[in-house]
């Protein structure tokens, strides 16, 4: 605690400072992203002598391919890497696997490595709730586990974990976004004085900033939390917009009221089921909207983690329609119906559900658009609920939610210019262009009477 | 239009007035329905001698088996016939059935005969709208059909194929919700002026009111008549209420805001898909809330005729789980796709969907339970979104709607009693007794993890 150590990284008129942390066994480090190629140098500053004034230099180099540099906002509402490449979001849930020794975090890895996904909401802190009640690896602070901690030492091996994780996730392109704090806490990790709370953030941004891949959410439910206020929360937002060198993005996710009330964050992290109001969101705050959590495909005895693979699917094919985007979790039951069963959402494993492979199709879809799209609220008395994805008047994507089943449908076009149109079955993953091309706002086009389908029309140039 | 007839009908110190009505070809008639047994004297009254002070007597006998009497609201929220039989409407819509001629409509009566259904929906004049773009088989008034109606003289042979219908489903236990006026006209129906107005609503009941089994539904989606304000619609409530001797049950049909406006509604006659809203509908108005139309289970071009099969199941059973009523309707193309298709909601004929029986299936559960079932509010922050109907603490019946699929799920029931569980496959139509009796808050069943599933608990006494 008597250590004070940072670097400032120079080039060309430019000045990065970095806080250093302490890793245990007598190192310190400092961890530095550099975001422009060329020669950099450093000096470390610090009260100790040993480790203050070194000085060096370093050349960071043209990036390797597919690294595209961190993400952040671009645009009001979307996402895009570092060197203009968009990134659309399909993420999911594992907020406890982390914790759960190497051999199933391990596997994790590898059911992640099929690329369903390109982001993950995980906790740093250990969880304790149901179907997760095992004791974590680690922990995060030295002294006598589970009745005597020491929160003036963090527990450097708990932190290397997560960096080999976040290190993982990061070289198969997912973004790892890392809960703060949560409700769900048998150790007392909820409830940390809040000198305690400032010495993590500042040590989680020394640890883990310099991952191009992580995003920062202040907590899960945050409402839940009540040892924190909202000047608390206001805080921890200004501690990571002061002292993250990057402006990695910011959110906090919610249970009951979403959090409006600050501008320091960077995207809506939204907890509902009503994902069809991505665009009301969007126009009230004009941020990117991320329902983090519209339910998850499982089937335990909560409505939360019972939704079927097609209510699933379709949520998040509603929530994107409307211009929001929407993650994934899965509380799938399986051959173990015992509170100590790994269900994905909480310790990671495998995928059992219908539903992943179905988000990966949707996100190749909108990978191959033109981006970025914008939903256009339909003005018809019947339309389907849900908005349209256009760009420009060269693409147009619509949904059907799979309450639907029409054999016909009602295509409005603009005049005078003639589109390619796909059928998409949302569900059994099958486009087919039809025969003819189409244009003008009066077609009627056959479908094939099956729920979940969506139509795509792309202007002939 | 000089004649004025009606009937005073007695029996011991009470006395029904009944207008009569001229049927043609020289013909007058008075219609009573009697609603006691025993003798009835009458004596007519007319401005014509010929039809002044004419006397008799009748004697009403008996019901006659499955002759329970007119309905009407029970126990503020429900119905009941005259002689205490509960009533619960598990309702159809097909509008204008009774204008397809004379084999179509023999069809739909034949389909109705399996008694997926106790009421129907429909209208008095013939309707123009997709997919019902054919002349009806009568007009309701002389003249020249199409280019000069005489609204001061109804031909009898319209509403006499009105009344063969109606009979024919009292014959099956099924209430005709006549619609009174509806916007859906080519005719010039809908914006005749007052007086004609009321003379066709006097001339209604003159016919129509003797019959047990009419309901009077002013219009269907009032919003959209244009020709008609507020103080028309509560002239025309005040009308039936002031000159139908039986006061048989009024509602009004929305298109958009649902009508409140008037003490003279019996009933809720609602159009919105929010179904699981009927028990706020309830507690709000005090009346019975029955959903007339929250879209039908078809493939049509149109949100509102697309549902799936499932979908219209899941909704039905949610409105009913509320405390509500939910009625069905069908718009399926099969093999004629086009606007000459003929479709059950609009021109009756077979049923092709997948959800009549299984309103059959929830109709027995709703018939075979204890009368009346109460919707009870979860307080859970994890409920099922949907109430759960309970009889004191004898019974209680739960639906988890068809987006969740649970292998498990929590049981709450009094305590120090015991209870037999029942779960109920809503969509394969299937129920299973579980082999334990269960007994106080927390229990946790099995399931088998299918979407639409119910739990019936009944005590054990």
């Amino acid at each position: 605690m008597d250590v004070e150590l940072s670097a400032d990284f120079r080039q060309a008129g430019k000045v990065v400072s970095v806080a250093g942390f302490y890793d245990g066994e007598g190192k310190y480090k400092v961890r530095f992203m550099p975001q422009f190629e060329g020669e950099w140098t450093y000096e470390t500053k610090s009260n100790i002598k040993k480790l203050n004034g070194k000085k060096g230099k370093l050349v960071c180099t043209a990036p390797a391919p597919g690294n595209h540099g961190l993400v952040s906002v671009k645009d009001t509402f979307y996402f895009a890497y570092s060197d203009g490449t968009p990134y659309h979001p399909f993420g999911t849930t594992c907020y406890a696997w982390v914790h759960q020794g190497d051999s199933l975090g391990d596997l994790t890895v590898k059911t992640l490595s099929k690329r369903y996904f390109n982001k993950i909401r995980m906790c740093i802190f250990p969880k304790s709730y149901r179907y997760n009640k095992n004791e974590p690896k680690y922990y995060p602070f030295e002294g006598k586990p589970l009745t005597d901690w020491d929160y003036t030492r963090f527990n450097p091996a708990f932190f290397r974990n997560i960096e080999k994780r976040i290190g993982q996730l990061d070289s198969l392109g997912i973004q790892a976004d890392l809960i703060i704090f949560h409700p769900y806490d048998r150790w007392g990790f909820k409830n940390m004085d809040a000198a305690t709370n400032d010495r993590y953030i500042r040590y989680v941004i020394a640890r883990f900033a310099a991952y191009k891949n992580v995003w920062w959410s202040m907590a899960n439910e945050y409402n839940l939390i009540k040892s924190k206020n909202m000047a608390d929360w206001q805080h921890y937002l200004q501690l990571f917009a002061d002292n993250d060198p990057y402006n990695h993005l910011r959110s906090i996710h919610n249970s009951g009221k979403v959090f409006t009330e600050s501008p320091l964050i960077s995207h809506l992290s939204i907890q509902s089921r009503n994902v069809e109001q991505a665009n009301d969101w969007r126009e009230k705050l004009k941020k990117p909207v991320i329902y983090d959590e519209c339910k998850y495909e499982g089937n335990i005895e909560r409505p939360w983690g019972s939704l079927t693979g097609r209510a699933m699917t379709d949520r998040i094919w509603v929530g994107v329609i409307n211009g929001g985007y929407v993650g994934h979790g899965e509380t799938l039951l399986t051959d173990d119906l015992t509170s100590s069963a790994v269900l994905w959402w909480s310790k990671g494993g495998t995928l059992k559900g219908e539903s992943p492979a179905r988000i990966k199709f949707l996100r190749k879809i909108i990978e191959s658009a033109p981006a970025y799209l914008t939903p256009v609220k339909s003005t018809h008395r019947n339309a389907w609920d849900v908005n349209r994805l256009s760009y420009k008047d060269e693409y147009f994507l619509e949904y059907i939610p799979y309450e639907f089943q029409p054999v016909l449908y009602n295509l409005s076009l603009p005049e005078g210019k003639k589109y390619e149109v796909d059928v998409i079955d949302t569900w059994n993953m099958t486009t087919e262009k039809l025969p003819k091309l189409y244009s003008g706002r009066k077609n009627v086009i056959p479908l094939p009477g099956k729920a979940g389908m969506a139509i795509r029309m792309v202007l002939v140039k």
